[in-house]
């Protein structure tokens, strides 16, 4: 983990988000489809290329937890050695940094089930690849997603896995990059701790419900957005009726104002969206809540 | 301050909201109006009497830093000592503790310029009075209005007030009820605090303006109420457009699945609401964040 100061000038840069669609049982055509349609993001809109492509939470793998285990991958990153993926036993890992280096572009690899060897234990495992396609970081989902609201939707992610004990970035050359994995967006923590770190952009991917998607799923982005002052992002599956769990969609970006820039509906499609730093240096010059903070009345829970 | 163990049972209560008008120069007159409009609060909504009664920031006074040296009053209560409303200086606190006594409801009396003679220093400051008319709890603006828009608003409280440097709540027989004002409602941690000491309800006296108010008035509160499972409320002044200060308005009661219960226009009203403890209790069963959180990887803000 860099420090504050080592954190890279925000620049303009174009993210594109895939919110993908038929992921099945069989991984292979999902990690095929889930590499098309990096291919595709890449192409750009209107010939502008994206710097960063984003994918799902759980993108090679349906989404349930007796599915995990047998999904399940071993990485082998970790933060503080240099890392070869060359040696990665993951074939999802491998895809995806092919996929960066083929594109030259960075890719935050949405989520997959991940076993480690060293405790046995599983994990909900976003990792990010450079342009290079180096391995640079890794989130393990912090907050699992155990929830039961009666006749609605009842999910218990701690069936099989075990929460990460981490909060985690990376730095490009346009911005800090903080990350998340869906239900950790509910504790306002992780992102209080990484906006103070000096992250610009927060890109969570994420799969809420038609429970929990229309209650809470833009109002969290908002939220964490307008009260660090950083642009904030979950990229959904899309929602496939006829499987086991029903994705709300509406993968979206917001901006430090809360102003939501772009929302896709329910389908498969990748959002291309250009982010300019200007909003987030306005806000903070203009509501200066980052210097106006009373640390001598409550701890900084970033220290 | 009391321990989370001995917060009171959560009951079900009226709650009533003055987003009153009409405040100008006449201090005496506008103490006489709010005192009216607690009356009138107090004779309910088709015959249900309100359990407690609210009040808007800065009600005897005119919004400005250089209105509050002039309209300050000296409180002279301390958390930490028996307090005899009788022996207070305070022209306001004396009628909002009649107001009070004679109602025989609990009163949250908005905001008032405070000076105090130990210090000679002006606060932002809340007083709350039981149906008895004791004043039980103050609460002084920790976070300070300071903020520049170019072209839209500028304003500086700290021209002229001093920050509080405590969070605080009290106890009534149906909720323990946590305390801030105005801009207290974007930093995250009072109401994170607030809520892990047992507060059921956060009421913040508030006068977001017509910049701020459209953008994160609603949004902000959704958050608290969300992200902590509490009810959240802010109690505003009606819009006055030949005042030097526009409030938002839009007083307004959210509960903790974020949906709003009740919300004003921007004029003088009264808003009636009652307070059922069942979306409470059962956001924090069906998504129980309050239990799930990781202390291990972050530091508790309330610890």
């Amino acid at each position: 983990m860099s420090s504050l100061a080592s954190a890279p000038a925000f620049k303009p840069f174009n993210l594109a988000l895939i919110q993908l669609g038929g992921v099945g049982p069989n991984k292979s055509e999902n990690l095929k489809h889930a590499r098309e349609m990096i291919l595709n993001a890449a192409n750009g809109n209107s010939g502008v290329k994206p710097d960063l492509i984003v994918l799902p939470e759980c993108f090679n793998s349906p989404y349930g937890h007796a599915h995990f285990p047998v999904y399940a991958e071993t990485i082998g990153f970790r933060h503080d050695k240099p890392y070869d993926v060359a040696s990665s036993p993951s074939e999802s890992v491998k895809m995806l940094s092919d996929a960066a280096k083929e594109t030259g572009v960075w890719v935050v690899g949405g989520s997959i089930p991940e076993r480690d060897p060293s405790d046995d234990k599983f994990y909900n495992t976003c990792t990010v690849y450079s342009p290079q396609g180096k391995l640079v970081a890794m989130h393990r989902k912090v907050h699992l997603f155990d929830i039961d609201i009666p006749g609605k939707i009842t999910f218990k992610e701690s069936e099989t896995l075990t929460g990460g004990n981490t909060t985690n970035f990376f730095d490009t050359d346009f911005a800090r990059v903080g990350l998340g994995i869906c239900y950790d967006v509910r504790f306002p923590e992780l992102s209080m701790i990484a906006a103070r770190q000096g992250c610009h952009v927060m890109i969570y991917p994420g799969a809420f419900n038609l429970t929990t998607g229309p209650m809470h799923w833009k109002l969290l982005q908002q939220a964490r957005a307008v009260d660090n002052q950083v642009f904030f992002s979950m990229c959904s599956p899309a929602r496939d009726m006829s499987a086991g769990y029903h994705a709300w969609g509406h993968s979206m970006v917001v901006d430090p104002y809360g102003t939501v820039l772009v929302e896709a509906e329910e389908g498969e499609t990748i959002l291309h969206t250009h982010i300019d730093p200007k909003p987030l240096h306005d806000a903070r010059q203009g509501i200066p809540v980052t210097t106006q903070r009373r640390f001598d009345v409550y701890p900084d829970v970033s220290k």
